[in-house]
C-alpha cells in the first residue's frame, strides 16, 4: 500500500560489515515491507551473505566497489580519495535522487565529512550536528550535538534546538516537545556567553519551539526535556559519560550477584525481570545517530553494532523519511528567521 | 601522641543543619580523636545538640553567631552583607590561624567566593578549582574543574592538573598518580585550544605529573586515570550526568525487581549482596567537594549531606592537612614555574 522508499547502505562499513549490515536490513525488511535497498560494497561477499536472506535478497541490489574508507582513515584523506568508497557512493546515491535516505556503521568523521559535502547544508544552517536518543526516567528523549562541533556560538545553538525539535516530533512522534539547553545551573546567569545567548534567543516571542531554559547534566537521565541541547564537546563527554556510568553499575551488579551463592540463587529468580532492565537500558534501542542540518537524511549506526542495532538505525532513517523531517526543518527554519531577524540586534546588544 | 588538628565548622549550613554537622563531627572524631572542633552557628542550637554528644562537646567550643548565608544568597551579596555569618566566620579562623581547615555544607557559590576573598589564591594560582572523588572500575579518581570556572584556558587547566596530582598524592595516598585530559578524542589534533594546548604544555620535558593524555568521557568511570581534568562547564555537567545515570539505573533496578513475585523472592536471596553494590557506589563516600588553589584548606560538603557524610567531608579536609597539601602545591608550582617559563613562547607559536 505505502509508496516504496529507498534506503542506501554502506555495506563495508561497521565492525561486523557486510554482516551485521545485510541481517539489519534483512530485519528492517519485516518492520517496512515496503522498504527497498541499494547495497555498496565487494559484490562477492555480498551475493554470498545475500544468498541466506532470500526476503532480503529480492529487495535489494548490489552496486560493486572494491574501495572502502577505513576506521582509522582522516576525515579530509578520506573526502579526498574516497570517491569510489561504499560509503561515498550510498552518500552519492541520496544526492542523485536514487535513495532516500544512507545509513553507514563506518568512520564517524568520514561519514560527516562525506555528507556534508555530497549531501550540502540545508540553507539557513551553519553547521551540521549530531543527535541520538537515549533512555530516560519518561520515556526517551533526544541529545545533540554529540560531538560534530566541538565550539559553538549562540546562533549554532538555537539552529540546534529547532532541529531536534524537528527530530523529536518526526522520529518520537511527540506534537511538542520541550527542548532545553543544558547548562551548569537552572537560573538565567549560569553558563557562557552561548548558552545565555541561545537561551535569550529561544524566549523571544514567536519562537516555535517549547523552551524550558537550563537543564543540568541529572536532568537528561531524568528526562527533564524532550530535546536537550549542547555544544558537540560538552553533548560528546556527557553521552560517553553517561555510558561509562552504566558500565560501570552493570559491571558492579554483576559482581554483587556472583559473590555468594545466595546471590546467585537471587540473580536466577530475578532472572526474567532483570532482562527486562537490560532490555530498556540496550544500547541497540538507541542506535542511529543522526546529523542534522544536511540537505538528505543520513543515519550513522555505531561501528559495533550487530544486526538488531543496525536494523534501529535503518528505523530512525525510514521514520524521518516517512514523516517529512527535511520539510519539517524547511518549516521551522523559515519561522524561525522570520521571527529573529527584527530582534536579532537588540538581543545580543542587551547581553 | 598526634599533634591536635583545629577544624573550623559552619555549623548552621546545609538542609540537616546543624545536626548533621555536630553528628557528623562526632563521627570524624573517632577516626581522628586529636580534632578540636569550632563550631560556628546559633549557640542556643548548638548546645542544645551537643549535648547529645559527650564526647565531641568535649573536644569543640561554639562561637555564637545569629547571622547565616541562606541556600539562595547570591554570591556577591553573601560576600558583602555575610560578614559575620557562620560560613564567613569559620572561613575567618583559618585565615587568622586559629583553625586549620573549614568544612561547610552551604551555598556553593557562597563558600567558594567568601573562601576565594578571605584565604586568598595561592602565587601563581590564576582560579581555584573544584575536585571531588568518584568511584570507578579501578577504584576512586579525582577530577575537577566541578564548575568554579565556566570557561577555561590552556594555563588554567595546567594549573588543574597540578593542584589534582596533589590532592590524589594527599587524600588517595598515590605516590605517582596518572593524570588526563577529558575530551572528545584520544587523538592529538582532537578537541578545543584550551584542551590542545593544555596537552602540549603538559607533554613538555620536565614537568612533574605523570600526563597520560587525552580521555573520552567512559574514561572517567573505567578510571583511566588517577586525575582526570576538565573546564568547570563540562565537569559539572560530566559529574551530574553520571549521577543522573546512577540514579536511572537504581530505579530501574528497583521497578525490576517488585515487578514479579519471584524476582522479590530473588531480590530477597540477593539483598545482602545489593548491600554491597550500593555501599560501593554510596553517595556519601564521595562526599566533600574541595576548593583547590587557596592558600587554606576549605572544603564543600553536599548540602543534602547526612552525618556519615559530613563525617567524611571532613575526613578530606583532614586528610589535607595532616598530608601536608599546602606545602605540595606549592612546591609543585614552583617546579612547575621553572620548566614551563623557558618553554612557554615556543609552545605557544607551535599552536
Amino acid at each position: 500500500m505505502s509508496a516504496e522508499i529507498t534506503i542506501a547502505l554502506d555495506a563495508m562499513g561497521g565492525d561486523r560489515a557486510p554482516d551485521a549490515v545485510l541481517r539489519g536490513a534483512n530485519i528492517a525488511l519485516q518492520r517496512f515491507p515496503q522498504a527497498r535497498f541499494l547495497l555498496y560494497g565487494v559484490q562477492s561477499r555480498l551475493a554470498g551473505a545475500l544468498e541466506k536472506l532470500p526476503r532480503l535478497s529480492e529487495r535489494a541490489t548490489i552496486h560493486h566497489t572494491d574501495e572502502l574508507v577505513t576506521g582509522d582513515a582522516r576525515p579530509s584523506a578520506a573526502l579526498r580519495t574516497g570517491r569510489r568508497s561504499s560509503m561515498r557512493l550510498a552518500i552519492d546515491a541520496v544526492a542523485s535522487g536514487d535513495a532516500d535516505c544512507v545509513v553507514s556503521a563506518g568512520n564517524t568523521g568520514a561519514l560527516m565529512a562525506m555528507a556534508k559535502f555530497g549531501l550540502r547544508m540545508l540553507p539557513g544552517i551553519d553547521r551540521p550536528a549530531m543527535a541520538s536518543f537515549f533512555p530516560t526516567q519518561r520515556g526517551e528523549s533526544v541529545l545533540l550535538d554529540l560531538g560534530a562541533n566541538v565550539e559553538c556560538d549562540a546562533e549554532n545553538l538555537v539552529q540546534f534546538a529547532l532541529m531536534g525539535d524537528v527530530f523529536a516530533r518526526t522520529v518520537l512522534g511527540l506534537l511538542h516537545p520541550t527542548v532545553a539547553l543544558l547548562n551548569v545551573g537552572s537560573e538565567e546567569a549560569k553558563g557562557n556567553d552561548a548558552v545565555r545567548g541561545a537561551a535569550l534567543r529561544l524566549r523571544a516571542p514567536g519562537v516555535p519551539i517549547r523552551f524550558q531554559g537550563f537543564v543540568e547534566g541529572d536532568g537528561i537521565a531524568a528526562g527533564a526535556a524532550d530535546v536537550i541541547v549542547t555544544d558537540g564537546f560538552t553533548g560528546n563527554i556527557a553521552l560517553k559519560t553517561a555510558e561509562g556510568t552504566a558500565r560501570l553499575f552493570t559491571d558492579f551488579l554483576r559482581a554483587s550477584f556472583q559473590s555468594s551463592l545466595t546471590a546467585r540463587l537471587g540473580y536466577l529468580l530475578a532472572h526474567r525481570a532483570l532482562r527486562k532492565l537490560r532490555s530498556r537500558l540496550d544500547p541497540r534501542r538507541y542506535n542511529g545517530a543522526v546529523f542534522l542540518g544536511l540537505d538528505g537524511i543520513c543515519v550513522k549506526s555505531h561501528g559495533g553494532a550487530d544486526a538488531l542495532g543496525f536494523a534501529n538505525a535503518i528505523g530512525v532513517a525510514v521514520d524521518m523519511k516517512l514523516n517529512g523531517f527535511l520539510e519539517k526543518i524547511r518549516d521551522g527554519l523559515a519561522q524561525l528567521s522570520d521571527i529573529s531577524t527584527p530582534q536579532d540586534k537588540p538581543q545580543s546588544a542587551a547581553l
